[in-house]
């Protein structure tokens, strides 16, 4: 056996380790990472021990990737009313945004299992991220992304080497055409939706966070989210720590998404979502109309007593425009809205002036299109 | 007496601590930060205690720089013909260029002296890089800018909300500009070519790296040199690190330049450099035809047994390609001009197969235009 399996969250069958599945046979919900036997695989972030999925034999295949800093805004928070408001600038990884955490074990994984064609599906920060590692790794990469797509981060992907395949139609036709692909050519869906390793991937981030903190444990963490990339990763962070005695509280995890495109935000609370009203959003990054994760992120939000919130298109470029205005951070719109579903929350009393809030900018602003005017 | 003065490194004249200072006033070169008194301020980096030019009161104004990963380029050592080849990835900053390192020291010193308004002229990082700064600590930003600068970088200067000045003519008549305007309206000259502070401020990469080789020397260090603001930075931290024992040697610390315009490499080689044969380069962060500090690098080539070589424009546009589609790095021009550097150092004898060799990745990819084509 294994020292690592894959665990359907929903019925518990356990599957085995591989990038060949990524749904429970039964429940079509995506897997998880499942440790068990004897032999663990440790990495160090920040001084903890943090356990891996892949072969004790192995090393991370990274590019540099995580010790992103942590630092005071503190003329924003006099703004909005907070006296600790902190960001973690997730945009400072080697393709500009959080996603390399994740790219980096599920590329290790895929190293490891002697994967040499991939196959993903993005429009953006995914896609740039598993065409970098996959570029370094010299593993041939396919990326389908919607024919809309940022030019700009478009081309980042093409930079690394990637071959991009370009669909017409919605966001979900991309994804399709991505499975359509990978089933026909008998290749990887190295999905950043989708693949568990890529999901355990993004823990490191709350390590680092503990680290930073000194050990303490911030009230609030307020993250953009599409599939839930780093909110769950983040989450899987904190329950580790719990569970080894590090920390003895859990922050509340909250949930922000674009009042455009908000499956999770609506199903939280209790309205119907109609995948036919989506509208488009500058907010790129939590443009997600279908989560793989969405039921995960949802017990997530319940279990931490997190808030899920929709914020509207002006409140997100306005957000933008304070952060690099007044604290000299340059983050994409996505990234944005957390800070604008940051203001709700303090608005409905959800978060109080004396609280701790970390907010991660998880894509650096270079990547977008600039959306505020100037003076 | 204050516990720093700034120092001709000339005729070794000595001026009081301040931001007005730029040139000695007999000798016209830049001044240099010096250190006297029993008061010293020290930041931590990488274990060492380093030390600073401004207040033992004041903290260093930061907004995450620093701290970048050193990674193992093994694929592009293996077909450079080098077992040993490294790069510090110097994007990976919270303006996605090294500048910040500078910049960060440089505005502490400003808020230290209770500035509220600078100048500077730049058609790039360093422009972004002030004026990312200049937001977050509420000082007001002029930013000179060549009217032929490139849109996506004047793009991210207005984006943290400096004033940006365009000027018609050539990159000296921009300086000219900014330094007319300046005395003119009596405001801080805060210039990353001219400003001790800044210099100074760069040193911080040489502790970085002496922690990532655990205290070993690499044997050579590749820069892009345009006014040498990385390249002295790193050189002041080795001798630092010499002074205080640390380490028992330097390494090589050699120079490239693009052939187009090449004042300090002309100058190494003894041909003569005449500003009227400048010609364009996609490598616009070392376009410096003029370098203030250009005498002070050519004495740092002498004294470390380093070497100046000049590069074309495809095999800068070739290495970008490289770094990209091999290591997953997308690095600027100017950044891949190092490795074109490196590569005829390689050919030529300067480095043998066995060194170990570090290059700093100093600018992002995504701030400029991409110039190399698809497959």
């Amino acid at each position: 056996m294994s020292q690592v399996n894959l665990q359907c969250r929903n019925c518990q069958v356990i599957f085995d380790y591989g990038m060949d599945l990524l749904h429970c046979r039964y429940c079509d919900v995506p897997l998880d990472v499942q440790y068990n036997g004897e032999k663990r695989t440790y990495v160090e972030v920040s001084g903890y021990q943090v356990r891996m999925p892949f072969d004790e034999r192995t090393s991370l295949f990274s590019l540099g990737e995580g010790n992103t800093p942590v630092i005071e805004l503190s003329k924003l928070g006099s703004f909005l009313g907070l006296d600790r408001l902190r960001a973690k600038l997730e945009f400072m990884n080697p393709t500009g945004s959080y996603k390399d955490r994740g790219t980096a074990v599920m590329l290790t994984v895929a190293r490891e299992l002697g994967v040499t064609e991939i196959v993903e599906d993005s429009s953006g920060n995914a896609g740039a991220s598993v065409s970098a590692y996959a570029a370094r790794a010299g593993i041939k990469c396919h990326i389908f992304a919607p024919a809309t797509a940022p030019a700009a981060k478009i081309k980042q992907i093409r930079v690394y080497g990637a071959e991009v395949h370009s669909i017409e139609g919605t966001r979900d036709d991309t994804t399709n055409a991505a499975v359509d692909f990978y089933k026909k050519e008998g290749l990887v869906y190295a999905s950043h939706a989708w693949s568990p390793f890529f999901s355990e991937g993004t823990k490191t981030f709350t390590f680092e966070v503990i680290g930073q903190y000194n050990g303490e444990v911030p009230d609030h963490i307020v993250f953009p989210v599409g599939n839930g990339g780093l909110y769950l990763g983040a989450w899987r962070g904190f329950s580790e720590l719990i569970a080894t005695g590090e920390i003895d509280r859990m922050p509340r995890l909250h949930a922000v998404q674009s009042e455009n495109i908000s499956p999770i935000a609506s199903e939280f609370i209790g309205d119907k979502w109609d995948i036919e009203t989506i509208r488009p959003t500058i907010a790129g990054g939590i443009a997600v109309a279908a989560p793989a994760r969405a039921g995960q992120v949802l017990d997530v939000l319940r279990e931490t007593n997190g808030m899920a919130v929709m914020v509207d298109e002006v409140a997100v470029a306005d957000m933008q425009r304070m952060l690099a205005r007044k604290e000299g951070v340059f983050a994409e719109p996505t990234s944005a809205a957390a800070f604008a579903g940051l203001s709700m929350l303090l608005s409905e009393g959800t978060i109080s002036k004396g609280d701790s809030v970390l907010v991660p900018v998880t894509g650096f602003g270079l990547k977008d299109e600039v959306r505020f005017s100037d003076d």
